[in-house]
Order: structure tokens, then sequence, then C-alpha cells
């Protein structure tokens, strides 16, 4: 099995690699992008956020010593079912209790299962799934399914399927073939199995990353026929479509879930203005108060960045090269100054720009000891990691995910994550944003599906504004939050239906 | 002289209605834009912030008890000039004054001027300008000269002009008809002097209303064939742009400078930012510390008033409509509520909807003694006024701009500006903000007049990007901000130049 | 009269000299103290906060044009009482309502009036009063009276007298001697007129600024036998009082209002932080954001001034000679540093330390052009104005209360209110605060004339922390904030009484 | 063992009775003070912040079950040194190089041995001390051998041994006797071979916690001759001093470091501030985004709470029985209501008091599913956790720390560490907050050491204000600050020295 394992991990490089090239070609303006991909990349290592599993994994990866295949298992729900291949279907009540808990942070889905009472809006839909098996999506399945869907689903990534609470879904009747630690091969076969069975086709795709719409393309091209549309989230997925869509090659719509401005603002401004804080906190317990930090980036990620280090009494410098962003920076009360300005008081520098080489040796070179260095922007360029790797440097590792750079006088610079997102190694993705990705995914399923025809091409689209805005009012229980309704009169004075969309699509909010 | 005055108040009134009207139909979702349309009828009555002419607009008020007009009174300049009609050239050298300490804070256009020295992007242009005539202006003006232009004047609100700058202006040889106290008849034969001279004939128009561009329409539409394009600053005037090119009538190419990303930031957010706070105090010497307040509405303009009174320890509540802009609302901080829950316990009200009726008669009804309500949106519909105007309740004017509303019972609501824009009519607008608005109109009058045969057709654009990064640059020096230049390899990584554009154009800040 | 003017002025600026040596000798560590001094120097000059008497202050003295004396003038009341000297008792009614309006801002007083409905804590109590006569004030006084009390008062300022609202006063029954200008020896007259009468000796003393104590010292020492304890509200007339202590001539209790918790965090923290803000806006209009701010010293009035400064998006600066201070705002968030490495760049210098020469002519003429310098401190000896008085200097007065100073290059320095305090110059004092203030007062003459024999002895003493509690606590209402009472058991554990006081007195708030 | 291991429980459970009486009878109205009581507590169970020696410590652990008793096994330094009793010498490399990393933490204490080059405050000084015994103690007691002294030292706590750095300790020279798992009577067998030796008298004591000087009282008085004085900072220990003191049984004198102002400020204030974020945030995930917060308590740590969690963004509302605490809180900008208001619709809910009981059952049962509860004030009595511990309600640990207690409808509160201290528990003492309380108590040695003879008596003192002056600005550095000196000239006008002490003792910063 070794072997199968290198295989993998050298198909996974260049799958790195292939990422690598989006980030350079494609994501030139928007930092935030990239993440998610990474995200994914990164999901195996980590927990996800608030979840009460951690005792269960640890179980799992126990229970995994168990070396034999599931491949090689024929096993049974209590009803007899037999369409699936996971780790261990007596780990299902496990995983159901994961999934209750994880039910109660995802309120929005319950209530599009609540509405799906009497209409049914995805009868008849058969939905194939790429995704992380998680307690979340596990949600999201189960949702789909009330919601009048048929759904056979396959993991998005080797690592990340939580054993137990694959059970579960298989347990209730989804079909599903995922487990931890599959091997390359095991990866492209549970995806064929989703798509290939004989007496079941899928006629939509919930994908995340593109490697099943890939598979399809690739091999049951045939089946593009019956489906109806593609639901993809990642940016990679994204970026997959988008080429195929210039190559005039995409044979059905596609709905673009990563760009939506309610998940955009979460995943991005609002998710690292915490996830900042917790990364430095887990990793160094450094006081902020006082600190000199050096932010390089006034994106979004940047602007949550910098609000959150302000809002803890941090002393916080911009480095930008937009003039307008640098702008905003002045008037959100940063100093704009170049990093070499500056980075010889500086105790953090954390870089935001989804650039390369953001931070160089020379820079690091004049560091003084103890500086943190850690990268929030998008993928591993922003760092010049390479330059560090040289013979006069000696690398210590003193914590997980904490690495002391020694310069030959002793010198300690602190390297994060080693210089990968910082959010993603070494913070969570609170359930608060998973719910709000998963409810825009159902939602495009939705419209995709329910559709009048011709109202979507073979192209790729932004969610309409209208679900947009839907998706968030969905979560806008979680704060108590009372929305205020046009009266008639002010709807027409504003030339817009009371029930939305409120704002035109160049809005900016 | 009485009998005309009121006529133009009558024709001011009916021109009231028809940005009402515009209110009304088209500035539906963005309810900042209709702000600046408001600045332009308000500013008469304002002194533009920081200026050290209070004492000379009382002097000229004073002069202008000379009844005589203009019109029936020649002058001539210290060289012999005499094309140009103003109230009195003797103030000549106190206005070099004030034009003098505008430059000190306008020191993006004192750039430009430097930059000119070699190369004169406006040599040839025949610049005809219809705005408000002030320091600010003035500065603009001279500064189209310096790069090449010859300008002609008028003014395009008929109580706005700073005589003393006016004199200023004619004395350093730009053709300028204007004074402060302009008949309407007064009002278009200014402007007719600048574009119905036989010697000279524009080939740019620079508006803020349109009431320039709809004369050339009307009276002179020959001169269309010269003219190689029209920048306007205006909501009303864009909106007059708009409805032109709709029907097929717009004859030359026009920018919309109203709609550049660093003018609309300092319009609102940051300048509305700063002005609640300061329009408050000066109008109620409230303390923030501990009051409750409601805001209506948090877009652009909302997110400002809500970021300032938090920072002053105020406690906020939101009002919204739209979704997405709750959760927002939420995310940062802010209970979202409907305005009738918290009524009652409101220390203050204010509304930055856009809309009408935000406020009303039910609401003001239930409020306590001395609660505050005020208007930051638009217009003044926001506040039901018209339902305060009835038999029972008194009204007693307490201060400039504060009306006590009394109930039968003794109840007093504190109106501000009877409703009329509060940041206009009892703030000031910031120098700096005067100075980006100057900067983009110099910028889009070069764009125009420098491009390229075929870039720009008949119809209506904004500003390009890398103009708008431009304009921001110019601003940069107030801060002491440098800006990080990309390394030609980091370029390359992102698929862009070194300089600019940085970001594409649907880019949200 | 013009002489007796002249004689008033001498007196006055002696009475500055010693309030100045005060400064120098006493008031050493704490910066706040010295500000009620002047305060009470400014009040002249200047509208209580909210008030509705900007037009009948014109009134006032527009009617003080009758040049003829009160005192030559004898006048009775609608009810025939002639023991009071006021300016026009005709003003009554107007004045009246100026002091229901200051009613509905000072809800504590009220409330102790509506408790005193069955007990009359002042009963029996002869009050002699010399304050400020406004319409504060007045709601004071008045409401001494429904606790019970007989009231004589003067004014211990001869220009701050509210003409009006003394005409209220008395019309109502207390007998007032006061008026808008007084000469020096109408003062003292006023003064001798409240303790000289034959027929009525005051026990109990309110004053503000020691003069009523002053005199009664020195020309009626024999009434001291009757009086129960001095209630005094300012820096100077401490500072007197401690003196007699030291020197063993204070012969009744004196209660030291000026100190209470709640007052001081007011005045110097709460009030300081709004109207640093308030006060720049006023004067120059400036927009805060991006803005680089030196704050000098960092006691509560610095710490305040950081605080909103830095929450409009300033960035903000601080010196320090403590390093515990210069620790706390360190971990503030602002950075510590001299004054001289960063007075080139800063576009505001504000100082907040109690000292001397703090911002001196070496400091001015390193700063850029447009640099704003102003004093929040005490006193005006904290900018060296005396090094700017020079004759390379020219002085130029730009705005009320704004000068600029222009250095030989044409280098223009923006010094406001020529030093002195910003908040007292160019601010208002809020209602809340003199609320506090008149609270205070209030329920320091109740204690002092409640306590049982012997608790107070001829001392100067602080208010009793239950007391100060009791203020805070009538004030709660106007935040609608609910207190949570203890229960019995938690009282228990705490060792200490349901009711307060709940810190011992060492406790820093 | 298991036995004595049961008799050490039995001992610590009363002593921890001891604590809580003390709670209930002193520390009435400083919440604050208990908690580093507790700290000594909980400090066993975890890592101070920033420290490499996870691994060390796992390492010590296993190496632990070496069960022989180091009492059993005699050690020699490399150089021949006997006096001492550890768990392994073989460890000292290991401990040298966590001392060496935590003395770049500690920067003052490196300047203090600095400035002993030439001068030794504490030559001829025998400091007996018994503290934890961390890498942090251990550049304690380098830095006081540095200054002249010697010393000898015991663990003031069973568990808190680092085993490591006693062995590099004694390495180096110090006679420690300390083990991680001492038994009992390991444990005061500790105390006296520090105290007992026949050749070695002290003339210093520190102690930490009370049962050092507890020891010498109880076995060996006659020391007390040559002893000048005892440095203690725990509040146990202070409360037994001053116990002794009453009883006029304190027979030298003693410091209170304590209660020192910087000290304080930075165990309360900054460090909460930083820790409610980190705690909540390790153990639950949370977003804090417009979360519900109420905090119960607003002295220095619910100042702390409320201003970190409304930095990131939450609603937080207070409770206070103080009403000067409670204006304090609406000054603010908090809602200040009584818990049972709010409760329904909290999302988490914190208790800073001091108080019992103050989250009752009723509260408890009102709450919203995934309520997070938890204390960040003192002992552990805040929450009612017995109200807790009934049949009806089952509890699950679903993480260290965080367990669920579930209602019988299946509404689950989350219920951090127990109830104990959350920043304790689940967060982490920053190397900062360390360094200052280990630079107090060396001040505090040196101070009482050096003395002029009579200056101090038999009782407890506070450290004096210029010692604690003089602590601040050693930790200035850390932060690139400058302080300001006073000139000659302003030191007189304020009338203090240049050098401090700055403030009067009854100063609030």
């Amino acid at each position: 099995m070794k072997k199968v394992y290198s295989l993998v991990n050298t198909t996974k490089a260049k799958d790195q690699e292939a990422v690598q090239s989006i980030c350079i070609k494609q994501i030139q303006f928007n930092e935030q992008k990239p993440k998610f991909n990474k995200h994914s990349a990164d999901t195996s290592r980590r927990s996800p956020a608030g979840s009460i599993s951690q005792s269960i994994d640890s179980y799992s990866s126990v229970d995994s010593e168990d070396e034999s295949s599931p491949r090689d298992k024929p096993q049974k729900t209590s009803k007899g079912l037999s369409d699936f291949c996971i780790k261990n279907i007596e780990q299902a009540e496990f995983g159901r209790r994961e999934i209750e808990a994880a039910q109660q942070e995802m309120p929005a889905l319950m209530v599009l299962r609540k509405r799906a009472c009497g209409e049914k809006p995805l009868a008849g839909a058969k939905v194939v799934g790429c995704t992380h098996i998680t307690a979340q999506t596990a949600v999201l399945i189960e949702t789909l399914s009330v919601l009048g869907a048929q759904c056979r689903w396959a993991a998005c990534n080797i690592f990340s399927t939580h054993n137990a609470v694959a059970a579960a879904l298989a347990e209730r009747g989804t079909s599903v073939f995922a487990w931890r630690g599959e091997s390359e091969e095991d990866f492209w076969w549970c995806i064929d199995r989703c798509v290939g069975a004989e007496t079941w086709q899928p006629n939509m795709i919930l994908d995340d990353g593109g490697d099943l719409t890939h598979w399809i393309y690739k091999k049951h091209p045939g089946l593009f026929k019956k489906i109806i549309g593609i639901v993809e989230e990642s940016v990679t997925g994204i970026y997959r479509l988008y080429q195929l869509s210039k190559a005039g090659k995409l044979c059905v719509p596609a709905m673009n879930v990563n760009d939506s401005v309610t998940k955009q603002k979460f995943e991005n401004l609002y998710c690292c203005k915490e996830s900042i804080l917790d990364g430095l906190k887990r990793t160094t317990d450094i006081m902020f108060g006082g600190k000199q930090v050096v932010v390089c980036g006034y994106g979004e990620v940047g602007k949550g960045c910098c609000a959150a280090l302000k809002a803890l009494s941090a002393v916080v410098y911009v480095t930008e090269v937009d003039p307008i962003c640098a702008v905003q920076a002045c008037m959100d009360g940063f100093r704009v100054i170049q990093l070499s300005e500056v980075v010889r008081q500086a105790d953090m520098v954390i870089t935001c720009t989804g650039n390369k080489n953001v931070v160089e040796r020379e820079h690091l070179d004049r560091m003084k000891s103890g500086c943190i260095v850690c990268n929030m922007g998008h993928c591993s360029t922003e760092i010049d990691l390479l330059s560090l790797r040289t013979a006069e440097l000696r690398w210590e590792r003193v914590r997980p995910k904490v690495d002391h750079v020694i310069w030959p006088d002793g010198k300690r610079i602190v390297l994060l994550a080693e210089g990968r997102l910082l959010n993603l190694s070494c913070s969570t993705v609170p359930l608060f944003v998973l719910s709000i990705t998963a409810t825009t995914q159902a939602m495009a399923l939705i419209e995709l599906y329910s559709a009048p025809e011709g109202r979507y091409k073979q192209d790729v689209y932004l969610l309409p504004k209208k679900m947009d805005e839907y998706v968030a009012s969905l979560h806008l229980q979680t704060f108590d939050a009372h929305l205020t309704e046009l009266t008639g009169e002010q709807a027409k004075y504003l030339g817009i239906s009371k029930h939305g969309p409120f704002k035109p699509n160049y809005y900016k909010y």
C-alpha cells in the first residue's frame, strides 16, 4: 500500500502545482479567492469548528488500524441496504449524534427543510455530489433529500472523510462512497461508483474542486445529456469551468457559488477578522496590546486583520500597492508605509496580498529576534520561504506549526504554518460560515433545477442576487435580527419589489 | 427686484420638484447618490470647510447692499481686460488670499500643475464650466489653465458665488460671469455669455447640475460639432445625461465623475462618519456616551454613522430592509430591529435610507420627550414631515436649524434641519473631499480630451480605474503615506502592469 | 463706570495670578483639577450646553443697554416681595421657561424633589449660595427649597448671571442679588446683602470659588457660630479651604465636592473624550481620518482625547513622563514617543499634561505648515505662547478663537483659543455633567446638615462613597439602566450592606 | 504511594477551603485579587505561555514513570555540587535552553542584571524562596544571584515544578529542592531543607502562598532574628500576613507585591481583555460577530472583557450592583440590565463579579440551547454549579474543559472549565505579565534589603510608587516606547523630582 500512497502524493503534488498555476494566472486581483482551494487541501488536517468529534476522530484513527479496504468488505445497513462503500457501518449512531449537533448550528438548512413540507423543489432531482464528508455536509445532503432529491456522494479529498458521519448517512439511505485515507485509486473508484451506476443517472452535479465534473467529462460524457446543471464552490473548480466555457466545451449551465456576496464577506472579511487573533494566540500566546504589526495588503482579508489587531490595541502599519486601497487604509487610521521602513521594529508581519515574495530574505534579515511572520493571503507564495532554506539558517520546530528560523547570530524568526494559510492551519472555520456556504449550495441547486427553460445557457453564472439575499435572510435569526419590510408605497418610490432584490448587481456592499 | 426674486423662487421650486422626481424614479438602490444634488441646493447657505472667508462673506453681503447689477457696470482688470462680469473687481486681492489658502488644502491639484511643466495635456482645450464659484473651484479652474486650457466660467447656483474669488479669477484672466444673488434671468445670461461668445467656441464642457449642457442643447446645438466631451459631477446632471443617452440624443461622450470609487467613498462613508457627530454636536450639544440611537439604513452612509456613534460609545440599533446589509450590520456588532421595537427608548433616530417616510407620525407619537430626529440620507423625504404639520402640534425654533415639535402633553421632539440633510445643513464638507472631487474632474477632462479617437462613443462613461487610482495616489501625500511598488516579477505573477490598474472593474473596495 | 471696570480687570488679573500660583504649587499630579477653575473664568463667554437661551442672551444684552444700576431701581414681584436685587423682574416668565427646560435635563434633582415629599431633609436649613446663576443652578436652588431650605443667593462671577433666570428665581421667592455685568463693587455688595441681612442668618454655605466664604471670614466671622458646614466645588475654593485647615483656621466642616468619583470621571474622561472632537471640528472643520496627532499626557484627559481620536481613525502618538501611564498608553495601542521625534509630521498637537511649556518654540519651529496646536490640559501654560509673541512671527485671527501664527517663510501654525482650554473655549459642557455636579452639591448639603453631631470635625471632607454612589444611581435612569440588587446571601458573602457602599475608599474605578 | 497521594488531595482540599473562606471573608470589593490564588492552584495543569517546553513536559512525565523518589537518589552536578534535590540532573541542558528562551521574553530582569555590574544591591543577601519552579522563575532566581544574593529554593505547588528547569538551576549552583509530583510530605521536607540547613541561614524570604513563611513560624521561629523582610505575591499569602499583622505577630516587615499598580493592571484589565477571547475561541470556536453577550460585573476584569468583545463586534450587556460602575458601563456604550431581562436571548454569559451565585439555576433554566456560560471572576462560586448537579440534567464532556449540561428537553448549556476561571484554565498567562510580576518581586527584595534602618516596621507594605514606576519603565523598551524627561523648570512647576515619583499615592490610573 505504501507504493500506492506515494503515488497519491505525487499526484497530489501535481495537483498542487496546477492550483499554483491557477494562483499565478487567474486569481490576480482578488487575494481571497484562492483560499478555499487551499482549504480543501488543508481540511484533512483540521477538525471543523465546534465539532464534538475530536474523540471520535481519534477513535476512527485507532479503528483504522483495521487495515482492510472498505472495498473488500461488503456491509449492510440495519434495513438491509448495501449500495454504499464506507469504513464501518457500525459507527452510524456515533455519526448521527455528530450530524444532530451540526444541525443545531445550521438553522438555515433546517428552515429550508421545514418550508419544503408542502412543496419539494428538488422532487425528481438526482444529485451526485463530491465534497468533504463532514457532519456539516451531511446536514446539507440530508436537506437535499428532504427537498425531494436523491443523492449519491463521494469525497473530494482522500483524508477529509469523517467515517462515522459517512456511516450515519449510509444508514439513513444515502449512497456514500468515501472513507478516510483513500488511495488515489480508491478516490477515483468512489467517484466512478457514484456516476457510473447502471440503474441511476444523475441530473444535477454538486462539485467542490472539479474532480467529479472532470471525471464525467472524461469517462461518462454521455451523462451530460441528462444533466441540468453544475454547482461548484471552489476556486479551482470554477477556474476549470471558466476554462471550459472559454473553450466552448461547457455543455451545461454552471453556478459559481464561490463569489456570492454573502459567502465572500463571511469567508474573507468576517472570518479572517476573528481567525487572525485566534491563529496567533493558539500558536504563540502573544499579547497584542502595544505590539507593532505590519499587515501587507489592504483587501478584504487585510481589512479584517487590521480591524481586529487594532481593536486589540496593536499598532498596525499597512503596505499597499494600490493607491485606492492605500487611501482606505489611511482613512481607517493606519499608517501606510513600505515594509522596509518599519521592518526593524515590527513584532509581527502578516501577509494578505495574494501576491508572491512580499516578504523577502532582505526583510527577514532585518527583522528583530522574536518577530512573528505569517500568511493570511493565499497559497504559500507570499513569504519567500525558499530564501530561508539555506545552510546558514537553522530551523527548529518548537510547537506544532511553529518554527524558529535561527540566524547565525542567534536571532530567531518565528514562522507560522510554514508560510501556509494561518487561518486554515492554526485556527478554525466557524460553523456559521460553513452554514452559509452549504445554504448557498442548496439554493444554487434549487435555482438551476427549477429555472424555466432557457434562463441559463451553457455558461458560468453567479447566484441571482435575490437568492443571495434569501441565504442572508435565513441566517438573520441566528442574530435574533428583525428585518423591516417595505410598504407598498416605499417599494414604488424605490421602483423595486417589496421582496427584493433590493440592490442592483453593481452595488458594492 | 423683489418680483424677480419671487420668480427665482418659483423656478427653483419647480427645479426641486424635478429633482424630487429623479429621487423617486431613478436613484433607487443607492441612498448616497442624491446627496450632492442636494448639496448644490444647500451650498449657498454654507461656508465651505476651513474657509477663512467668513468675515469676507459678511463683507460681501454688506457690500451687496450696493444694489446695482454687475451687468450695468463694466469693469476692467488692472491689465485692462474686460471680458467678464462680476460684482466688484476691487475685491480681487482679498479673493486671491482665499485661493492661496485653498491651494494649501488641495495639494493634488498643485502636483498636477507641477507635472504639467513639460507637457500641457490640455493645450488647445477650451473649457466652458458651470459650477459653484468658490476658492476651491478657483484652484481647479486655474489648474486647468496651467495645464494648457482656456476657460470661461459661470455659476451653477444663484447664491453660491464667492464674489471676491470671482474677482480674483477675473483679475488673473479667467472670463468669469457670476455673482452672488443673481436673478433667474442673470443666471441664464451668464451661462449664455460663456458659450455664446462670437470669438470663442468651447470644445470641452465641465458641468455641475446639467444646466450648462441643457442650455447648449437648447440654444446653441451647433456647438456640439466642436465639443469633444462633457464632464458632469452631479446626480441630477448625470440623470439628465443618461436620459439623453437612452433617448439617443447624446451627441458627445460624457464622463460621470460622480460615481468614481474614490469620490464615492469619501463623500459617503468617510465624510458622513465625521459629519454625523459634528452635525449633532453643533445643533444639540448632546453627549453621545450611553445614548440609544436608531440608524435607519445600513448602506455606506449608515455604516459611517453607525461606526462613528459606536466609537463615541452610543448604543446603536439598525433597521434594514435588505437582508445582506442586515447581516453586515449584525456582524459589525449592531442589533438589527424594526423601528417600532425600540422607538420608545431611543434618544436619537437618524435616517440614512434613500427611501421615503421611514420615520412616520406613528413612530414620532411614540418617541419620548427630547428624542432627536434627523436625516443623513437624501432629499427630505425620509421623515414624514407633512404629518407633523398639523394643528395640534406646535413648532418652536429654538436655535438655527433646530425645531422643537411640541405635542399637546408637552412632549418635545427635536427636529434638525427640518428633515433636510444634516451633514450639509449643520456640518461642513471637508476641503479634502472637495479636493478629491476637483482632481477627479480635472482627470476626466484630460482623459476625454486626450483619448485616442474612438475610445469614447456618444455615451456616458465612468472614469477609467487607472485614473481613479491616480486621483487616490495624488492624495496619499496628505497622509504621508508611501506606496509599495510591484516588482516586475510580482506584476507578472499577478498578470497586471506595475503601474495599474490594480483591480478589475467589478472589484468591491 | 469705565474706571470701575478697569479696576475689575485688575482685580481679576490678580485673581488669575493667584489661581496660577495654585496651579504651580498644589495641583501637581492631577492635570484635571484646575479645569473648573478656568471654567469659572470662561463661563461668562459661553452659553451652557443645549440652552434655548441664545436668543434671550442677546435680548438681555440689548436690554442691558439700559445703563441704570439695579441697585438704584427697587422692584417688586407680582406678590409684592422685594428682598432681592436683579436686572429686571419683568423677564421672569422668560426665565421660567428656561428653568423648565433645564429641569428636563436634570432628572436627578427632580427625583430628589419627589422623594422629599414626605421628609424634608433640609427643613430649617438656611443656605447662602454663591455660584454662577444659570438655568441649571436655578434648578438646584429651587430643589433645595423643595427639600426644606431657605436660600439667599449671589453670583460668583460678574459676567455669568442669566438675568431672566435671576428674575424667575426672585419671582418665586428666592432672594437673589445678581445681574450680568456687575462692577467689582456690586459683586461684593451682592454677597454682603446675602449674608449681612439683619433678619436672616445662614447656617449652610454653598460656595464656588471661595469668595463668599472669604467674605464671611473677613466681614462677618460671627456668623460661623451658627454655620454647620461649607460645600465647595471649585479647585480654587478647595485650595483655600485646605490652606485654612492647615493653618488651623477652618472653623466649620467643609465638603470637597470637586473630587467625588462620579464628578471627576464625567468632567475629565467622558467630557473631554467628546469635547476634543467637537472643539476641533467647530474651529477647524478638520477631517480626523488618517491625521497624525500627538497627545501630550496620558492622564484621564489624555486618555479621553486619545480614545476619541483613535475612534475617529486618527493616528495617535502619546508623550508621557510617567512610566506607568506610558505603559498604559502602550497597552491601549498608542506609540509612546518624545514630541521632537514626530513633531515634523504631526497634523495636530494637543496638550493634556497639567504642566508648563510642554510645547516649546523649538517644537513649533519644526512643525509643518497647517499644524493645529491646542490645549486640553489646564491654565494656559502648556504651550509656550510667550515664545510666539516675537517680532518675526505674524498673528492673524482667521476665525473666532482661531489664530494663524505665520512664520517668515509663510508657514502657518493654527493656534486654537490662544492656548486656553479648548473644551471650555470652543465646545460646551453637557447638561448631564452639570446635573451631576448640582446633584453632588445637593447631596453634600444634605449630608453635612443632617449628619449626627461629631461626624464631621473642622476639616475638609470628601463626599462619603455612599452618597457618591447615590448620585450615580440617580443618573442611571437617563440611560434606562437597571441595577442588579444584591441578595442577602451575596451581601453577606461580600461582607457589605445590600445598599452599599459597594467599594472601599481606595478602589480605583 | 497512592495513600500518600490521597492524603495530599485531602490536605489540598482543606487548603482550598481555607482559600475559599479567604474569598468569602476578605477579598470583598476587589474581584481581581483572588485570581492568582487560583492561578497557583491551576498552574500545574497549564504550560506557561510561549514555552517551548511542551515536548519536554511530556518527556518529563514519561520520565517520571521512574517511580523512585529523588530523596532516595543523591546526585551531583558536573562540578560536583550536591546541595540540592531534584528529579534528574541529566536534564540540565534541556532546562537551560528553556531558561534562555524565557530570558528573551523578560528583558526587564536582564536590564537589572546589566545595571548590577557595578553595584550588587543584594550582596550579602541570603534569599530563601518558595514559588512555582518554571523557566520564568529561574530567570528571576538567577537574576537575584547576579545581583549578589545566595539563593535556596523550594516549590510552592506539588505539581508545578518543571524538572528540567530545576536541573538547570541546580547545575549552575542554586540549591533547589523540588520536583514534579511531590507528595505532601516531600513538599514540607523540601521547604525544610531550604531553611533548616545548618550552615546557611536566610535573611530574606520570597514567598508565594505563605507556606514557607508559615513553616518558619512553626518550626524555625528563631530564624526571624536574622530575617530582614518578606516579599509575598499571592492573595492567600498576603491575607495571612495581614492576619499576623493584626494579631501583632508579624515580626519582620513584609512587602505586598500583589497590589502594585502595574501588576494589577496587567493581570486584570490587560490580561483578561485578551484571554476572554482566547479562552472562548480555544474551547468553543465561536464567532464573536453579532453574538449577544452578558458580562456580569464591570470592575477591571469586566471592563477588559467588555472592551474586547465589543471590539470583536459582539453585542454586550452589563449587569452591575454598584451604580458608579454602572454609570461607567453606560458611558462606555453598554446597556446595563438585570440578567433576567436578557438571559433568554444571550449567546454567552460571562461572570466577572467576585461574588457568588451570580448565575443561578433560574437563569440557566431560561437560557436558550447552545448558550455558553463561563467565569472570569474568582474562585468557582460565581455560577451556581451545585444547582446543575441534579438528576434531571445530564452532563456530557464534549472536549477538554467543555461540558454540555443537557436539559430533559434536549437543551444544551455549554459550561466552560466547570465554572473555574476561564483565563487560567483555557488560556495562557502571557510571559509579559510574568515578567512584570518577577521584576516587581526583585525590586521589592532590593527595597527591603537595602532600605535604611527604620524605614520599614513590622507591618505589611505596598511597593513604593517610585519602584512601581521603575518596573513599568523597565518594560517600556518592549514597546520601543520613549519617555519624555521633565526639565528642571517643569519639575519645579509640578513640585516633584525629575525622576519621580510622578503621582501621589491616591492617584487613580
